[in-house]
């Protein structure tokens, strides 16, 4: 076979011996794979590998190096008629395109190439851009949420725009919404967005999730922190997720975002952005900042044969905090209501949440909830457990008074716990 | 306002001074609940506290407790042309009720009791039935599934039943009937089902869930472990469930468990069973257990801040295995790979799992995937993490070779990894 190395980058199209077509761009190799195998992207972006016994032959289809290097730079013209929207870009997909000469994922496109690629929100708004970091959210920390936090406030400080727009990687969005709806007060609306599927590749979620966060950034009468992500697989709308209730449920559909234990707060089709609920009016808050977090909390699952020395760990560590993801009504198995004992009697807070995602924990139903309740644990309604985790540690930066850390955890902030008609 | 106490477990009504009406059973005084409140039991099962400042009058309906003492206990008779069915109890809702004097939801309805409070069952089939233990299914672990096994092989193997039913407790059916799906091959349907709510509240799924249970336990072309529950909010239809691939994915409602990422088994309505792919047939199979399990995996999900030192708690601890529940595509932060570095180098064993619950893991895709994988990090493709964590222990059971425990790991067994076109 020919030597490839010199081809990596170009689309090729590959016919094998039992005659199978594979069309797709070629990688360099993956680490893992043996030199018996070329790596070749799909046009669904997904990388598979194919045994180089099975190739009868590889032609050469058309070079991208060269049509990525066409692309020229310019700043977009303000306009005065239109709103003035800002772009906050701390990285992850949307901010990534293939590397087709080294085959990562390069986080690398700048905010103006970023409005290049999708030209359309020039028409929709002044939009000016920057940079606060580059990451894969799967990297970032809690200082990194009260860096964001810090430069919203900052931007709309400063900038006075009619919206912000934060673009983020989808592997801890949700995360991040979380604690910038409980960090942030804010009179105008910031809207976090995020791509599956990098921009370069046909089935990419980058353009309409831009340009529907724009769109719902420049609402005249709502100004939350929220998540615009795609709401189905088409590319027809997108949800307006609460910050504080939404959850990536799925590891590669455009689609992953949901809205959890409420409905979402509105949609934006290509024509328009609805509310399906009472949401903030612009200017009913006015901008403030509270980005106090206590690192010291952990978020364990409950699973059948979890020991009591893992609790013992976090007891025997400087935690402050302990969220657990209980079964069923939030549950966990009698075996470790002693440890759990000797935790609430340290001032550990121990709160509770259910590994079903969905549904509200009620921990007066059977005797171990009841249990539970009478150690000390607080039941955290139907709040997500990653919510319960960042609220948890915004609480702990607030008040070292256990009766108001738990009043605390009870009282929705930021529509954290949904309302249900009679609570025990 | 009168002595509440002697009328506690009847049913009575409330009228409030902003002229409410509640009514529902008077239940005992719940230990957290100071005494300015009672407790009350609402006809959908669920307890609320109403402060008694604002009750304007209490009144008498009803004194369930004579009720609930009237029921004749028979044994039901064997009829021949009937095919016999096995009913294996293990506790749960399905086998409770609420105990109307101390409050609490008493696991205590015997497996003849279970028949008499459905008596549509004996229609159905010979029933004989027997209880392995009476636990609440959070307090189950690793070595119950074992018992639970072995008292299946031993049902089948010596009565010869036409099919297995085995009443479970809802919060961890889905771990049991993986550990079951891996340990048993069977020429019989193993049936696992159980109830969201207990059997004398209103809305209680018990009596259907057993009923479509012994249907699909009684099915002429089948013989896998499977999960039978309610399918929707209504009476209408059941999901058939495989073993592996189910979830518990609400607190409370009746159609809590869904199959994920991949479809249902099939469906059972009132008149028939019905599957929607390929089944094993009876006999396909014959009876063999296999009931080991390594004990010593943990299951930890990933989370913004998670620190190396509870990682470092696993190396120090004697974990041979770790599951762990990463975002998206199946990421940690780059924080965590100098110590999964010395977890795989210690002969640890780490795989890989999505906190997302649907869709697949590819660690192909960016540099923090590739970056795991050549660590050393097992994918474990479109497996629940639940799935994952018994599977593990009962790999690592089998073989300390770590080549053929990645091989294991990525075999499919029972359904746990449903198949995709191409793979890297």
């Amino acid at each position: 076979m020919q030597n490839l190395s010199k081809e990596i980058g170009k689309k090729v199209r590959i016919e094998t011996i039992d005659n199978e077509i594979i069309s797709g761009i070629l990688m360099p190799r993956v680490e893992l794979l043996s030199e018996d195998y070329v790596t070749i992207k799909l046009d669904n972006g997904y990388n598979i590998g194919v045994k180089k016994s099975r190739i009868k032959s590889i032609s050469i289809i058309e070079d991208l190096r060269k049509d990525k290097l066409s692309v020229e730079l310019k700043k977009p013209k303000r306009k005065s008629e239109r709103k003035n929207i800002s772009i906050l870009a701390t990285g992850g997909t949307i901010a990534s395109k293939v590397d087709y000469v080294t085959g990562g994922v390069k986080a690398a496109i700048t905010p103006e190439e970023l409005i290049l690629s999708v030209p359309e929100i020039e028409d929709l708004a002044n939009i000016s851009s920057r940079e606060i970091f580059n990451k894969f959210s799967e990297n970032l920390k809690p200082e990194d949420w009260i860096t964001i936090a810090k430069e919203i406030y900052k931007e709309i400080k400063k900038e006075k725009p009619y919206g912000v727009v934060v673009t983020h990687g989808t592997d801890t969005m949700a995360y991040t919404s979380a604690a910038l709806a409980f960090m942030l007060k804010t009179p105008v609306p910031i809207v976090l967005t995020g791509a599956q599927r990098s921009s370069d590749r046909g089935s990419s979620d980058a353009a309409l999730n831009l340009i529907h966060s724009i769109k719902v950034a420049l609402h005249p009468s709502f100004s939350e922190v929220c998540v615009v992500m795609h709401a189905t697989m088409s590319d027809n709308f997108s949800y307006i997720h609460p910050a504080t209730k939404v959850r990536k449920l799925h590891s590669s559909r455009r689609d992953a975002f949901k809205t959890v234990n409420a409905p979402p707060l509105g949609k934006v089709s290509s024509g328009k952005v609805e509310f399906f609920q009472e949401v903030k009016e612009r200017n009913e808050d006015k901008l403030s900042l509270d980005a106090r977090l206590d690192r010291r909390v952990i978020l364990l699952k409950y699973f059948p044969g979890m020991e009591e020395k893992l609790l013992r760990f976090v007891l025997n560590s400087d935690y402050r905090g302990l969220i657990l993801e209980g079964t069923g009504l939030g549950h966990v198995s009698e075996d470790l209501f002693k440890v759990l004992d000797e935790l609430i009697s340290s001032n550990v807070i121990v709160a509770m949440c259910s590994q079903t995602i969905y549904g509200r924990v009620n921990m007066n139903v059977y005797s171990t909830g009841r249990h539970l309740l009478a150690l000390g644990v607080i039941p955290c309604e139907d709040m997500l457990a990653e919510t319960a985790y960042v609220k948890l540690m915004w609480v702990l930066a607030h008040t070292k008074n256990p009766k108001k850390i738990r009043e605390m955890m009870l009282t929705p902030y930021a529509r954290e716990i949904s309302e249900r008609s009679l609570v025990l």
